[in-house]
């Protein structure tokens, strides 16, 4: 296919997710070429285009954006910028890809909405771990009935090591950060949405983590519209890697999900049965995620059609976060009604 | 080895657990002599009696009681005959094994402790979970610091169906008549106390044991006293089978334990690979337990040393079963001190 | 029940296997009383019959035979002695449980056969795996059609550790006396019958076992009389434990057994994900197997039912060790056609 | 960096092989450039280079065997056509990665491996499951010394279905076709030499197969240089998937690789406990094994160090196929030194 009939994008952001998209952009999607890499930090930006041969490369994300032969963004900057860049996007008519979260301020992310839906452009963000082969999985069987009603959820997510407290210390906390990827799964496997939640978080990994103001441990018991209920267990560090595990049980069944692993070997001695540990963080585990949710975009764009996730979606974990925090600081279940 | 050298027992109560633990003392458990079984059903009592060529058959367990040649009794009679019993048994300087659980009110337990501390007497509480070799092993690994420091516990125990509505009724409510275990293995895990309980409950599985005033779907978070956090999650009805999981996780490591099936076969056919369910319910999946917990008390009558679990374990989960109940009424956390 | 209306049974051989025969039968099954114990070496005896309170003990199995009142004899003595004292048994009209193998001529178990037939006694051999759930399982599937026309047949047997060198000198060689299991196992699962057989065999774990004139590592390629091929891989020493596995592959699919372990705790480090052991040894890993085959022989007895195992199932395996051992021998595949 | 610095390559063969090759070498492997496709079958060729953006399109493999700034040439070619390629590849100073197998005659691969050899040029044979990360990590175990000394290996290697019967009968037959890559795997995971082979094969998948004069179903003995002792089996028909595993038992303990499936879920309902099928085939099972192996042979051509898997390396499997294939036809074992 001749490279005008490729849909023109331009990723803005050059910095770990940004590379990843743009490779995936550069070299895995067909019918789309990326055709603009920016980044404050210009040197990020160049190196990144060079390795993939993109000519048009930036210090100031208002050059794709404005740029007329550019159809969509793909917004992988600091959460800070989200919120701006989509309404500027939305402006100059481009279809939208941001990753998580759009921002920490509900006013910011209605922002950002009304923006979208004025332009009518297409959105999606960047909520991947639905696009897992595991998790989508276990979607399939809790839509197509195969548990039944469900009654219990069950996410564990646990990184292998916390971030620098520099970056705790602006990260907007725990559950903003870490566990809005749970709570978007909460939402995605059980079909329903979170009426109420009880956060029940401590310090146990790093006091330092607690002097930033925050916490490293925590479950969150969330209850449904469908009467299901529900509990997310979070660590900041798991010795053993990144353990990412879901389970969803109802009336007819159950399904869960557990972790991948580099390889199926498992090495018998005279100590024990030994197999691998999960893959390390989340660049090796969800490395086809990310492809399957940058396709999913491009597909939605070109045809189109909705995306799988909208802005919307992107809100929705946000008030679930600002419930959990005011839940912990409060020790009492939050109604999510109390937030939105 | 003579019989007059043998620990002489007796059975109160010939159900369920009552038949088990008499065959086991019949049969399996070395130095012993089941001498006596009693049940207010005397039939019931006369065929399992019958079965283990037991010649002291009676429907009045005063008559094991009063027995001078007896040393141990085995409490398995109705929950609300095990208090009475034991004060009656510690009275008469019986060692006492009792099933769990010991009473729904304190006061009662309260009794029940005091005439054992009076009488100086063995007793153990029939908390067989511990004895179970997936969970004893869990223990041992978060006893001997194999996982640090304890974060995150948790409990996944389902039952493959409801207990009558009638039994229900009487039942003293899911969290004294079944999570019980699951307060009981939160303790014997963790190696601490719980300090705070937050229960989330509903009736998902059959609208009649709303109606009977219980729940019969539950997730119930636990604060411990040294700083861990766990959940509980329960059902009376997995389709499956008998779900009974458990899960340590600390700052070295991480323990778990899953279900045990009747058999390791896999087959594989066009259209998936199947695996056994889990074995169906308490008297499969437990049966080395009973035996197990049995051969300890019996070893600690007979060497008088300390029973694995005393009757001080049997009143602790009690408590925190009735601060479950008073966090689901009032939908908040409740502390234990709240109750006692 | 009353023992006079209880079978009579009497255990020759004190060892190993008759300590856990003698045991079921006195405590675990149900219309039987296990009258007698006789064992050349007396304090063997004397000290198992003590243990479960049995009156007659001897060094002289003919006590046993000899007595009208026994109704089965359960032979448990050393493998030179099998043949005679069945033909003593049935000579004597009593029923026969006798522990593989038969012996290691065929013109002596021809000779016990004849003895059996013409008594038209009972006769059971203790080919006890085929009462493990994990192999019942699988031979179920197969019986049943689930795995379609049987293709591959796979069976990995290996031993924790190899036996005395002494013994290795009179046991007949590995094949009569470690493979014989998996022959029967072959027979069991494939439901058909080998009809030719080549053995790849050699000495890796200890030379001494060459130097007996024995292997110790073996791998015997099997052709059915149903048209399917199998192998089977031995190994007298697997430093993990005890390694039982076999796999039925067929035209509609494939059942597999794995190995049993003590627990299912699966422990998490920073290191890797260790699991259990397989159970170490045949008395841990065949526990059940061997009540289950002794309650089946009894209820043969009792009901005058076919025995499941028959002496006849005791000569196969024999001749298919013969054909391995000269396939070995000669370095070529053996008919059993060759051998009887 | 600039297309002049990056090596130039052209994929002779548009089919499904010459297709992942040609994708990963446009899309994922640094410093290359895929600069040309040829296939005899022009629109093949053709609509494979459009997708890549490829230039140079031919029908004539010698367009790109003469072109002198193509660099190296990848064959996936039929298999008829490799010896004659790499020869002539080898004259024009191209480095070489071929396929396997690289002719079905040893007479033929000893030409390509003469003027390999002559011209001093790179070569890479296409044994991929080498790079796998399963198989990979079992050999890693080994060659560290984890398992001990190798005592038996055991190989699974079942197609989901089996080839067009025109295949099949221009293949080679199942042990040139199909079984090459486990002896290649043989070779890789034992670390040795297969000295004898010993072949039981039958036809029970489709007499069709049989009819054109090749089996479906085979069971591979083989003694290894170090004394080691093996057993493949084989099906060309699995109704479960693709089923591949290997295991490695020695003196230390035992390393052994499952299947991969889709993802992991288990789904557990009143019938059975669920887990997903294999991959299906070696497009979806092997997937990075094929990019694996490209950017080891471009790797290794760039800094000139020794290929992974050499021209050597092709030809040993041809040998033991060889072996087999009379193995099977007299019945009887083969020593390798019959063959070569």
């Amino acid at each position: 296919m001749s490279p005008q009939k490729e849909l023109q994008v331009g990723v803005i952001g050059a910095g770990r997710i940004g590379k990843i998209h743009a490779q995936n952009l550069a070299t895995r999607i067909p019918a789309v070429n990326l055709a603009a890499i920016a980044d404050v930090n210009l040197a990020a930006a160049v190196e990144l285009a060079n390795g993939l041969h993109i000519a048009q490369v930036y210090d100031d994300p208002q050059k794709i954006i404005g740029d007329p032969a550019i159809g969509a963004v793909i917004i992988c900057s600091s959460t800070n910028t989200h919120a701006d860049l989509m309404i500027d996007a939305a402006a100059a008519g481009k279809h939208i890809f941001c990753e998580k979260p759009v921002d920490y301020s509900l006013q910011k992310i209605d922002l950002a909405i009304a923006a979208v839906e004025q332009a009518g452009v297409q959105c999606q963000i960047g909520f991947n771990r639905r696009f897992d082969a595991n998790f989508r999985k276990v979607r399939e069987l809790v839509q197509a009935g195969s548990i039944g009603d469900v009654h219990i959820l069950r996410i564990t997510s646990r990184d292998p090591a916390p971030p620098p407290i520099a970056y705790v210390k602006v990260s907007g906390g725990m559950f903003l950060d870490m566990t809005i990827h749970d709570f978007d799964m909460a939402r995605y496997l059980s079909g329903s949405e979170v009426v109420e939640v009880f956060a029940a978080g401590t310090v146990l990994v790093d006091p330092e983590i607690g002097q930033a103001g925050d916490i490293d441990t925590a479950i969150i018991t969330l209850k449904f519209a469908n009467g299901a209920i529900g509990t997310i267990d979070n660590s900041r560090k798991a010795v053993y890697g990144y353990d990412q595990r879901v389970e969803v049980f109802g009336s007819a069944g159950m399904a869960a999900a557990a972790n991948n692993h580099p390889n199926t070997t498992v090495y018998s001695n005279a100590e024990g049965v030994i197999s691998e540990k999960p893959l390390y963080f989340f660049l090796e585990r969800y490395a086809e995620s990310f492809l399957a949710e940058m396709r999913d975009f491009i597909d939605a764009v070109r045809h189109n059609t909705p995306t799988p996730v909208t802005v919307t979606d992107g809100r929705k974990p946000v008030v679930i976060a600002m419930a959990a925090r005011k839940s912990l600081e409060e020790n009492r279940p939050v109604r999510i009604s109390e937030i939105d």
